[in-house]
């Protein structure tokens, strides 16, 4: 029942979310647009489009399904866009990385009756680096992809059934589908998501601080480091938003982990090493 | 000029030294002893040794390299030991991951006229997990293998002849090697190495109790989570020597990197944010 697609910003996940469609058989077309039109040209190239479209809202409006890849106050101000220009004949979804503030606006903007859908998703999945020419049609495989949509939504039978057919189109791309409440889901992604990343990033600009001055030194750590400061390329451009929009949920998991890192180095000598030890063990056997 | 190894400890590095010395062309004999036999035998089945010796001592007398391959605090024990069974027919080296006390060890115990050799060395390799059977050819290539060799040696010609040629077999087991000052060493593997360890050591130890009661939300992660816990699998066995023999600059790296977090914190919203990412960024960069 989807013909059409229109991927509003094809950076990494919407040129994978291109590549992915089409190599899970989705016969439709798609069609791209990017704020900066060379990287819509270079989605295209790839074959994650059939055509590049010079208007967001017209690329929409034309499209059943539209996916909005783009960081969170982007999606946020789209959805404000798209409301007014969009029916009952639309699905809207998204790709953002916090969801409270995303179902908010949907339950305010979308999901009655005379208004397009909107499904809030998140799929757990990326690069340390953005960019379309790293677009990747198997970047969802294995991955989970959360939604936090809303059970009270006033749906009608034909936004019901566009929200279904996404949700599908998500299986075939090799993900597995995780209902969320959203705030549950911020606080989730606060602990299994964005505090690994600010861990990496301060953990790199600190050794920047120590080592970057003797590069022939960074290769000592070995692969123990190239994975522990990997997410330290993250670019701030996608991370601010996540700052912003999940920042109490943040804040929380990073002051916990400030405190276990100062109970561990207060025991380094004690038998309550060896118990973090085999605490961190067995999160690693439950993997 | 090697003509018989003895590789004491035939754990994880032990066994792929052996096994790294096969594919590297060493003719000579590796002879094998280990606390646990089983796992001697099991290096013996996997081609990493010739032979199994019971007695540690025999083995390293009758060898003209001795490798010990045991935690710190069981290698500063042999080192004793040896020292009084071994001559200035032998060279006794080492891959404990602290330096300074095993720099001091053999300054008081090798290294002089009559006395065996000893080159403290530490690669740069391992796995989160320990074993004979993950023992592994290529381990060690593409590495960094540390030595904290004293200048001030008094080493005969046979002796000195002995480090070099070591040092040779390590080069043609794929390592690189970079000599280092004893505290020097200590002081920088703090930060990259044993800092990161310990950081996923408490991060998964903090995961563990947040999530680990729903092993399902553990999957959505992704390749972030899995890369910065993997080292959280790491034995306590190992690291407890580490902890105690590296206790002040593992507490100084820790401090620093709680420090650094709590900034980080307190300016999830403020533009110092993009500074650190920038700064993460720039680290990333120059590996």
């Amino acid at each position: 029942m989807i013909g059409r697609i229109a991927i509003l910003g094809t950076g990494l996940l919407g040129t994978s979310a291109g590549l992915a469609l089409r190599a899970a058989g989705f016969k439709g077309a798609i069609a791209g647009w990017n704020r900066s039109p060379e990287e819509a040209q270079t989605a295209l190239k790839m074959g994650a489009l059939d055509v590049v479209e010079a208007d967001a809202l017209q690329a929409a409006r034309e499209s059943q399904v539209v996916l909005l890849c783009v960081p969170i106050y982007a999606t946020l101000d789209y959805m404000e866009k798209l409301s007014g220009v969009l029916g009952p004949e639309h699905l809207v979804t998204d790709v953002g990385s916090t969801k409270l503030q995303i179902s908010q606006a949907a339950a305010r903007l979308y999901n009655r009756p005379d208004c397009a859908a909107f499904l809030p998703g998140h799929p757990m999945a990326g690069k340390e680096r953005g960019g379309a020419v790293l677009g990747d049609a198997a970047l969802f495989r294995g991955a989970v992809w959360l939604f936090t949509d809303d059970p009270e939504c006033e749906r009608s039978p034909h936004s019901a059934a566009l929200v279904r057919a996404w949700r599908e189109w998500v299986v075939a791309m090799g993900s597995k589908t995780i209902d969320l409440d959203p705030a549950r889901h911020d606080e989730l992604v606060a602990w299994v998501s964005h505090l690994p990343q600010f861990v990496a990033t301060a953990l790199s600009a600190l050794l920047e601080e120590q080592v970057g001055d003797a590069p022939e030194l960074k290769d000592v750590g070995g692969r123990g480091l190239r994975e522990m400061t990997r997410l330290g390329a993250s670019p701030y451009s996608m991370w601010r938003d996540i700052a912003y929009t999940n920042t109490e949920a943040v804040q929380a998991a990073l002051h916990a982990l400030e405190q276990r890192l100062a109970h561990l180095r207060e025991n380094l000598r004690t038998p309550e090493l060896r118990d973090e030890f085999e605490r961190a063990n067995r999160f690693r056997r439950g993997q």
